[in-house]
């Protein structure tokens, strides 16, 4: 099985037709951006956090996308109750573990999401899925530092029954039984604050128009590298890459595409 | 009655000259951008919400500006009190009732404001204004639904003791005895998140400097449509268009706003 | 003593290969600026709040910045522990006091801090400062109104044994025995919000790889300094001017530096 251009052209023309709501409990850092990401792929975002409204707006969303990067006691609650609706309203959930492994609580609140609702993609950075692997003993104690490979990204999507997508140089996504490796992008990338934040957004937008899992989050790989590439022919340096970043999610079309060709692994019968 | 450009350039002077402190309890979403839209059009922004100084910062703004975009039960107590203190220090009070229809939580605490505090102009799209409209009985269910019309607009200003402004492709405002539409802008602000909040910003920034709240409005709706145009003129991508848009904000004067003119519309006799 | 361009060099270099984790707890208004200027001159930004994880992300930060910016009474908590905990596991702390003397909350807060934990470096505002003085009877009211001046900035540094960053047109620094004062910059600094927070940040970078709060002081306030006027010599309007402020803490190099001398003026014997 191959992922071509012409089948991510098609879901991004169908977000530009449908535009699909994106409900975001989105971390402080990044919400301007993720937004205006939502916009510029031709989404449309909501960022709302309060316990007493996020399942009336779970309701009516395309997709939920839940990034724990700034958590706390007040936001937790409604995160978890968010997930749970996402599930009981048959609604794709996108979730981001921002800085799992690094502390108890973020660890531990990943884990819950993931035992407690029904996570339609995983989307960390390689070692927080390393990390999750790890807290859960999927790997060994030396193996869940730094960076996930394909085998701890595999067990992790079996283990939750999920879709696993490790951003990184080279983002790994697998749902337990097929995986693809997608390189490519900018080396200003990681100068610009919440890029794997901003990818969640993306990931969630293709995830709102295509049923398969793994499909939308390759699409999502390949078209936020695609326009980092293209940012990065028009910009030097971080300031002028991030303007140029959101300028090139907005104009990538079916013509920046035409080339791509993702071969997905068969790793075993699902 | 006309508005002329000549009119609105003297406020926009006055602005720069008196630097009014804009007191914003402001969604997380926006604040960056409204903190710099109130500093590029010359105006000083603060951005506070804690309970225990919200009244002391009211006693030395020159306008406060409520935006509920990302309200919840910690800050719902802190904008009713600011809007008291706006109210008892007799400042004019500026009210973005950000997703009200969308759910209850907005539209109840938007109403509460709007009956507890002297609200001197509501902002909102169209859509949101007739949400409000609908919640009152002021318009039937199916009209509020959408758009605002003049006709809600003027319903929603009266009921409330209001000005309202109801922003779209073609900018609504009314104080229930007299009102404008203006038109203009660039289509690229559907693709920039926080417009209409910036707007809010902006709205605050005339009415601190004008104490006729139609007036003020309209100079604003006039400011923030030009600034647009020329942001549009210069970028035609979205990232690069809102770098353009504060450059914009910035750069106005008396020489971009010669050829206004507005009419304003007697309804009936107020 | 002085302090040469080279020395700054060395640092920004030691900045660039070490990569220091600063842990923030940042206002929202500047969080997204504040991350992406950590990464632009080459450190790691954390955003983290939480009261549950504050102790575990001050073990492992290299340095902890605390801006009281958005204060509340969830997050006061978080920074008095957070404080605390800088100091007991031995990491410098620069603390921003947001807003001191514009309201009790501020002073307060900024007060405690400094009281209950090891302040490295003060960077605030002139204004900030002074009221900070004036409200510890440290200088007569009249004064502790609108600017710093050295005797205020040694005075408050002597009290609290800190060093004193009072920043401005001219940014004044003493450690309560020596002082320096640095000119330079760009008017358009005014026009964007939060560079004083951003300030915060460069600071705690210097801060990180050098043992000495007074040079690693003087070393940010020069190199911000410089990067604003690189970035006003490509702009000259407040978009476009934050834009290539971000490129300009990525691009400065040992070649913008050579022609630094800065005097720091020994005051009385330590």
């Amino acid at each position: 099985m191959k992922v071509l251009g012409e089948d991510i052209a098609k879901d991004l023309e169908e977000i530009r037709r449908k535009r699909p709501l994106i409900h975001h409990i989105m971390n402080y850092v990044v919400m301007n951006d993720a937004a205006n990401v939502a916009l510029a792929i031709g989404a449309s975002p909501i960022m709302a956090h309060a316990i007493e409204e996020v399942e009336e707006l779970a309701a009516i969303a395309d997709v939920i996308y839940i990034n724990i990067g700034t958590l706390d006691n007040h936001w937790i609650p409604s995160m978890i109750i968010l997930a749970k609706a996402a599930t009981k309203n048959n609604k794709p959930l996108v979730l981001d573990p921002v800085g799992a492994g690094a502390t108890k609580l973020r660890t531990e609140t990943a884990i819950k999401i993931l035992r407690e609702a029904e996570v339609t993609v995983l989307k960390g950075n390689g070692g927080e899925i390393a990390a999750l692997a790890g807290s859960q003993g999927l790997v060994k104690g030396v193996d869940s530092l730094g960076k996930a490979s394909v085998e701890i990204v595999e067990r992790v999507a079996s283990e939750f029954s999920t879709t696993v997508f490790a951003s990184g140089e080279v983002d790994i996504i697998s749902d337990g039984s097929r995986y693809a490796e997608i390189g490519g992008g900018s080396y200003l990338s990681k100068y610009v604050t919440g890029m794997g934040c901003m990818l969640g957004t993306i990931v969630s937008a293709f995830t709102a128009v295509n049923k398969d899992p793994l499909r939308s989050s390759i699409h999502a790989s390949v078209f936020f590298k695609r326009a980092a590439e293209l940012a990065s022919r028009k910009a030097s340096v971080p300031g002028s890459f991030k303007v140029e970043l959101i300028n090139a999610i907005y104009s990538i079309g079916r013509e920046h595409l035409g080339d791509v060709e993702v071969p997905v692994i068969q790793v075993r019968k699902s």
